[in-house]
């Protein structure tokens, strides 16, 4: 791990005597054991996340993170990469999925240029923090060197910083970032490529092949980025390097993290593999229709929320999933028990 | 069909036209295609249930039948009949789940006794369209003669008349209730009373092997309620039958119908039994937990939007679920077009 990453300490949410005051509060609910299924672990984990039995959500922060990869300009996506600069200016204008879901639910939302290959205007809600215009080709080197991955973290920790409220929902933009996603997938956790590489944008089943093939070279190419820090500046990109720093300094300041979808959770992978700790502040909004899902969550040993089929990315999975965390919160705090309501318990 | 019912329309949602228009409108969101999952299939049939391009949601009624089970009697609940009415009190009072997540989204909540075994004191909130208190045994005959079924039927078209808005969410509270769903499911989808026979408010294995022979019994003792209409006579109870009746008035009226679980999906599946146009206005909101749910879903050929556990029954997975009818709205009405943002398309 990177010495300016360890010195930011995120402290466990575990606690055993808070953890079965809250099964307690949950049991004595009015209504049968456990009958509100993941709602109820939810509830849980956010009481253990705020270090309370009353878990209140304040001022949401969505945080998407652009960048561009030098891997786009070989083929292994549907879109052309100006796309990831012409949806940035799509979320600041209102019009993208994210900004309508975020509207919804009153999350505020901040677009933050990682890395994209244009030159924005500064603007409110987009933060600038180009590490540079695209990664590197990560078939010929490293997507990043070591400093601009650095760089690209610390941006995330900075950000984070700067923003209010006690959670922070991710989410993403770039051309070519499911490609990161599955290598960073394939090598931390020792899958075979094929296995974790899918449409992304929308490739058909010979484009899908053809991607694989790439990212396959891709791996070859890099055979000693075997460690998490290694893997992140091999294959990239900026805006996930960016989400490493971002869930980091959300965790240390114990704000709930709400994961998007693949390409998210492939930030929360390389965070939870250089801090096991990241993981038990992270809400899984999805599973997404993005092959390669279904395994990461497995590699994070998380359950999601919601399985709508969704992998348009942005963030917009985590906004639709919002407002679950709100009921969780509510169904601690307002429901009454079996007691305080006079209903009779179960008969034994 | 009672003539009674055969007389109010439910027009069918079918609009070859307004459905291709909506699929054109989705397709050309700035999202690669279909990327929204299980989101704008649902805006699609918010669309062809109001007739527009652009639906709306107004007002949303949640719609929650009481009524006790004279088959509770013969042990096939976790929990006494007298929390029928004590979780009615507690409904209102604004304690119950339902009631929780109800406020939360701005749900106004009716809580309706159609049959329970209690007297109410008069109240906002409470609608007193009781039939009887309590159907009879269905072990022994009858659950509900066919004049008590047409009162519990004609209540719920009344109810829906009285409520403002275009969107009802149905749900239930009774004791014993998993039961009649359980015989309703069975009869009319032809399915092995033990396929459908679940641990309802909490019944341990044995418990559920006790329940599946009472059940078995109860369906010998009406071989001939063969229909639709003879089944819910014969194994109740009121408030299935009074939410037949809110959901055929409901359709009538093309409002939006969100379906709970186990018992609020057996009330949908006499009513589009009877009528199968119905079933173009239930969004059916999760898969519960409940044995016998799958299955119901699957004869009603009903995709859930949610599948997480929940098996409380009263509306709450309806409420819990209802933020994304209004996300799949949004998408529709506020999201750009690739053209309005001047996004490129899929390259091909």
């Amino acid at each position: 791990m990177p010495p300016f990453l360890s010195d930011l300490q995120v402290p466990s949410v575990a606690d055993a005597s808070l953890s079965a005051q809250l099964q307690h509060l949950l049991d004595n609910k009015t209504k049968p054991l456990g009958s509100l299924g993941r709602l109820e672990s939810l509830a849980h984990q956010l009481g253990l996340i705020q270090a309370t039995r009353a878990p209140t959500l304040q001022q949401p922060q969505m945080l998407v993170c652009a960048g561009d990869h030098g891997l786009a300009a070989r083929g292994v996506s549907a879109y052309p990469s100006d796309v990831t600069w012409q949806m940035v200016e799509n979320f600041l204008a209102g019009g993208a999925a994210v900004s309508v879901l975020s509207r919804q639910h009153g999350i505020a939302l901040t677009v933050a240029d990682c890395g994209v290959r244009h030159d924005f205007a500064p603007r409110p809600g987009l933060a600038m923090c180009k590490v540079a215009p695209g990664t590197a080709d990560s078939l010929m080197g490293p997507a990043m060197t070591e400093a601009e991955c650095e760089q690209a973290v610390r941006n995330g920790l900075q950000l984070v910083k700067g923003l209010p409220g006690n959670a922070l929902l991710i989410g993403e933009m770039g051309i070519g970032n499911t490609s990161a996603a599955s290598l960073l997938l394939s090598r931390l956790a020792g899958l075979d490529v094929a296995k974790v590489t899918g449409a992304g944008t929308g490739l058909d089943d010979e484009g899908i092949r053809r991607k694989t093939e790439v990212l396959r070279a891709v791996l070859a190419q890099h055979p000693d980025a075997t460690t998490p820090w290694q893997a992140l500046q091999a294959f990239g990109g900026f805006e996930i390097a960016t989400l490493v720093g971002a869930v980091w300094q959300a965790a240390a300041e114990r704000r709930v993290v709400v994961v998007d979808g693949f390409i998210a959770s492939s930030a929360v992978l390389v965070a939870s593999r250089l801090q096991p700790a990241v993981l038990g502040y992270c809400v899984f909004a999805h599973r997404s229709g993005e092959r390669g899902h279904a395994r990461m969550l497995e590699a994070l040993d998380a359950q999601p929320l919601l399985d709508m089929g969704l992998r348009l990315g942005e963030g917009s999975g985590a906004a639709l999933a919002w407002p679950m965390l709100a009921s969780a919160c509510a169904i601690l705090n307002e429901m009454a028990s079996f007691e305080s309501a006079g209903v009779s318990q179960k008969s034994e």
